[in-house]
């Protein structure tokens, strides 16, 4: 696969672009409820927060938010400053991730701490991150600020525990599975109950909403990992490299190295808490495909995947119940 | 005055010390609060958090939300919970600060960030801030959830602001004490307001404290801000020196800079833009005492600590009110 099938394949998926657009109006809106919340008299603010929000994310979480609340018969006003709180809630983790993780790239452009600093990443996030509570509070439900704040309090969790897990040859498949669940899923398993909470319905059906966020989470996460060393079909991208360049143990290191012998056990140990260079890379990749690693992990992608699928079974069937079953599968393809 | 005294003069204030006892019972329920929120299964964010929290800060925020809501008649489990997410508030913004300016000491400690290094700081302050809002849901207001959101991102504006300023020789007294008024007296508004509105007083009352809480945050600032070249009594402690080192303008600079001829803008041109040695600290002393510059910022320190005073003087006459009145008199003679 060249680099513009690759990119093809990875910025125009159609189940994403369906669901955006059944969700063209709302989204819309969405978009300008998060430029008018993110103005500030301070330069630098709208400066940074617009070169990480108008880079091209996908959006996928407060289409979530939208996308829950509308199956439910809800919508509005209110869903739409829930689904921009949570995109601002995400963009302010993103900020402080690149910080942590010393990353130079995000969405194919230069990081905002290479161009602004960690100082103002750190800050500006701070503001985003307020500025997700300001707009959780015009919506005036105190239910859905329960669940995200509790979520944020998750997600810092999770952030604290990769990096206590970082450099760390010895993460077993339960510590990363936790980690992915605080850092990634809270955030799409909250986004997905707060759209149901939204729309009045906070019982039965948020909690399968809830299940449904939860396990798109934890897909989405390990089809990411996947990535990161080429995917099913091996194709080196542009991120391609990064969780291995930083010693991250992530769910196909832990098959390759419980599978692995002693000496490669032993390499697993350098590369992660030590060293590496490019070649122990190739080596590295070696060792993935020898044990099948990748092709594990997308499997365990896809029992998420299919569990988030099973979790929308007990809901209103309708074009956004379809919608997010084929978000589900989307995001399993894409490690494909 | 030798460093027992400055020591005793620091640590045990008599007005913080009184208002301390006077809600002995409420900040003993506030510190209950806040080590049970702090708790987390991963082991760095409770220690890293104590660290912080217990190394003997003066809690003044969270004191005054309480006085200002038993001044009013209020209290209770709510207030208390709002002190505590308001102490968070705090704790988060000082982790953060710490990382932004390379700062190596806070409360006569190491700090965090030189212990756990500033990825923990940063994800440790966002679990924290995240917690501040778990509280304040937990009181199901969402008045006081609105004056602290927004307090938390004019918080942060003002902390981008102050970096934007930072190292700028050109910065004026409006723009400095702009800076002043978001990065430390937004907190101390909202802390107080936020007590009248658990009180049930969304009024006058709460316009009042919030004026009170304004004006006193200011005057803290300003104090603080001459300390840190030895106050009036040009006696030098742990901190001083700090703004110098970190290139930073503020009152006094803006003073001795402004009344200064061509060759003392010059010096300060080059030492807040560009170097600064030892010797330098001490020409900046000798320019700030020829040019009045410390007394003159602890006079604009205390005409805010009397129109907090002011403020009082609308609200119903009481021990809390005259606790808060004291702890006006109390922030200014600080500085001497």
């Amino acid at each position: 696969m060249g680099p513009a099938v690759e990119k093809a394949k990875r910025s125009a998926p159609n189940a994403v672009e369906r669901l955006n657009g059944l969700l063209a109006e709302d989204m819309a809106a969405v978009d300008a409820i998060i430029h008018q919340h993110m103005t500030s008299p301070v330069g630098v603010i709208p400066n940074l927060a617009a070169h990480l929000i108008d880079a091209g994310g996908k959006r996928i979480r407060p289409m979530i938010t939208l996308a829950s609340a509308r199956l439910l018969g809800g919508g509005g006003d209110g869903a739409r400053k829930l689904a921009a709180a949570v995109e601002f809630i995400h963009s302010a983790t993103l900020l402080h991730d690149d910080v942590v993780d010393v990353s130079s790239m995000r969405r194919g452009k230069k990081s905002a701490n290479t161009i602004w600093g960690n100082s103002s990443s750190v800050l500006v996030g701070d503001f985003l991150f307020a500025r997700s509570f300001n707009l959780m509070v015009e919506t005036g439900d105190i239910m859905v600020l329960d669940i995200l704040a509790r979520a944020a309090s998750v997600i810092a969790e999770g952030e604290v525990m990769q990096l206590a897990a970082a450099n760390d040859a010895e993460t077993t498949r339960e510590r990363y599975m936790a980690i992915v669940g605080a850092k990634t899923a809270a955030l799409f398993a909250a986004a997905a109950k707060a759209g149901a909470v939204a729309a009045g319905r906070p019982g039965a059906e948020a909690t399968a909403l809830e299940s449904y966020g939860r396990e798109l989470g934890l897909a989405f996460q390990l089809v990411d990992d996947a990535l990161d060393y080429g995917g099913a079909s091996a194709t080196m991208g542009k991120n391609t490299g990064d969780d291995f360049k930083e010693g991250k143990v992530t769910l196909p290191v832990v098959f390759a190295r419980d599978d692995g012998d002693e000496s490669e056990r032993a390499f697993w140990r350098r590369v992660v808490g030590e060293e590496r260079t490019d070649d122990d890379f190739h080596r590295a990749l070696a060792l993935l495909k020898r044990h099948n690693a990748i092709e594990r992990t997308l499997e365990a992608a896809r029992e998420h995947a299919s569990a988030a699928k099973t979790a929308l079974r007990t809901l209103p069937t309708n074009a956004y119940n379809e919608a997010l079953t084929e978000i589900a599968d989307f995001v399993v393809e894409r490690g494909y």
